[in-house]
């Protein structure tokens, strides 16, 4: 077994008589129903929470976990999470926050870091004294503040370094990016929070978005540069390290040891009593969903194979954005099937819009389904009716949360 | 007055007494009614519609136009345009179709031209025999074919030489693009639908999506390139030119002379004795569109004034993942109002959320509103509720139509 199939084949995603499976499921009877559609596993995702909770448990690390439901706002997925427990919801706009409360999240169980955050937002934040504010701006704080005082929030730093994906996606690197509070202004952050009666509870940070195990490096920086602040401010009591732990999307992609990662929150928080908070988007959703397709033209064009399939960037814009793979899998693989390279096009009418470039896989042909993986973060929540081909299914694996 | 205002400053676009005024209203006003707001000037789109036709008349090419409705499909802009007459619809998918006789349009003034053409989606087609069909690959054909003999059909040509706002918009260029038949297997198409029973009336090419006044020569290069087949099939009663004329973006960007574009589809259309199809989309609505948003947050960081507003780029996309850059222009400037280098910042959580990066604008305050120019093509047309933040207003300029 072992060696054989595709890297990416897991138990609960792989192919089994040539057939792809997920969660032991059949996903071309799943496609025949309808696509493009979504498939997401609640399983998994309950499997990569436990897996982060169980990592900073193991080092002694007190925590609380906040879904990044930017991620993925899929409805049925909320409810698999409430139901579990132990897990809140990271909020950047009142609507998320709006929405985690229709599912049943309490105010305590919601944290808010939001960018540019308009005075309409401030007032429903003031309306809901029980959700946590992180305050990316000293704009935010004084603004915040003229809604009256007690309030605890925390203040996001921006630690001048970063890691993602790719360079797209590094949230602090050495440009000056738009989030958060630079250490030259973290005292006057602190003196608005004071002059303004609030209580400045939190640190909080962000590094990226995807990073890999060999960004590890990078948070172990990240968390030395605020040492001086944490020794300088014992009033924060908690440390928010964001999210952004990626899943591999390709084979070279190293994983996180979630060991050493949790190591090197501990080393910091636990020595100083401090809680930790960690808001994981991709981590939890990415691999735990996948897009359904179908080919329906197969050409060859200019000496390049193109795989025309029924989606396209208006419903997943990360390969064609960002730069960003996911891996391509045919939901059924005859026995002996050649492979060849082909580009896979989407169906918007834009030169850009590739689902994947150049890639080797089992033969295709018209009327087949293919299966796009990696593709629960970042995938519906961010799609559009751009050419108005913006329709998609979007299931969970049936008995599987 | 002349040199003295902005470059993009034109009649029903300008400043008077320091408030910036679309078609003599003043938008400060409309802005105070909600944003983020996109607002359209239908008078606009018609002028630019006629300026077009005029060219192409004056050139003696006749012709016919239709709107790329992929660029905007807002009602009551695809209201006027049914009732001034004189354009028809290009559409890329069968819901645009579908909208646009939900507006009006009949089947005759319906062309579409697609990527990825599912059956579902030539199951439509077929269904409507009225709309004009141009096949982007032969496998189109020859599915298209299996519901029928008899129409008249186009056949897009990959003229393998692009032009656009930048190279992720050349829609056909050195690499292999996605779209349309390349020369080399231009009789293998033709022989498809002769097999097909289906007549090749049109040759359809498109060269990119905003394409300047100094592409002219890549467009006549185009040309040059078709003589042949079209000397080779006289069958071919139609030249469809596709769409791709762009707006200037930059005080740089050479404007397209209308005139030179004409003269150079007439020199090959006219003694062929072909009539000429033009797919404008950002030429008739971008310059026509504008989003008003509202400033939030201004401050300092690392060296960088970041000035963020009430939108981003779940709702604006041209600049964060295309590079196309948009003018930012306060909605009101007062008098000796000094000029400040700023980046502006939407208020999605992704650091790519950048409207505006390192622009010289007049100052700007927590409060100011400000609208963003060139955004009336391919702007809410590509809309998503990333991160929530897709709420937006839209209206037509009021008594402007």
């Amino acid at each position: 077994m072992a060696g054989s199939g595709p890297w990416w084949e897991r138990p609960d995603l792989r192919y089994r008589d040539g057939r792809l499976e997920f969660g032991g499921q059949d996903l071309a009877a799943i496609a025949s129903a309808g696509t493009p559609a979504y498939v997401y596993r609640a399983g998994r995702v309950r499997e990569n929470l436990a897996r982060l909770g169980a990592a900073l448990a193991a080092a002694g690390v007190p925590h609380d976990l906040y879904y990044a439901v930017k991620a993925n706002r899929y409805g049925p997925l909320l409810d698999a999470l409430r139901g579990w427990g132990g897990c809140g919801i990271d909020a950047c706009s009142p609507a998320e926050i709006r929405l985690a409360l229709a599912h049943g999240f309490r105010e305590q169980e919601i944290s808010f870091t939001g960018h540019a955050v308009s005075d309409p937002d401030l007032e429903v934040l003031a309306a809901l004294p029980g959700v946590h504010v992180n305050c990316d701006a000293i704009s935010t704080i004084r603004r915040l503040g003229r809604h009256g005082p007690g309030r605890r929030i925390g203040i996001r730093l921006n630690p001048g370094l970063g890691a993602g994906y790719n360079e797209r996606l590094r949230y602090a690197g050495a440009t000056p990016t738009k989030f958060g509070v630079y250490p030259d202004r973290f005292e006057e952050a602190l003196a608005a929070a004071a002059a303004a009666g609030l209580a400045v509870d939190t640190l909080h940070f962000h590094v990226g978005s995807g990073y890999q195990g060999d960004a590890l490096d990078v948070l172990a920086q990240v968390l030395e540069g605020t040492a001086r602040l944490l020794d300088a401010h014992p009033e924060i009591r908690r440390l928010n390290v964001g999210g952004g732990l990626g899943v591999r999307m390709t084979e070279a992609d190293v994983p996180i040891d979630l060991a050493r990662w949790a190591a090197i929150v501990a080393r910091h928080a636990v020595p100083r009593g401090l809680r930790v908070a960690v808001e994981p988007g991709d981590y939890l959703v990415k691999d735990a969903g996948l897009l359904l397709a179908q080919v329906n033209t197969v050409e060859d064009k200019a000496g390049t194979r193109f795989v025309g399939v029924n989606a396209g960037l208006g419903i997943l814009n990360l390969a064609a954005y960002y730069g960003i793979p996911y891996v391509v899998a045919p939901l059924q693989v005859p026995p002996g099937s050649q492979r060849e390279r082909v580009t896979i096009s989407g169906n918007i009418n834009e030169a850009i819009d590739l689902l994947a470039e150049d890639v080797e896989v089992p033969a295709l042909a018209e009327g087949d389904f293919v299966a796009f993986l990696n593709v629960g973060g970042y995938g519906s929540a961010a799609a559009s009716n751009h050419c108005m081909r913006g329709e998609y299914r979007e299931t969970l694996l049936p008995g599987d949360a």
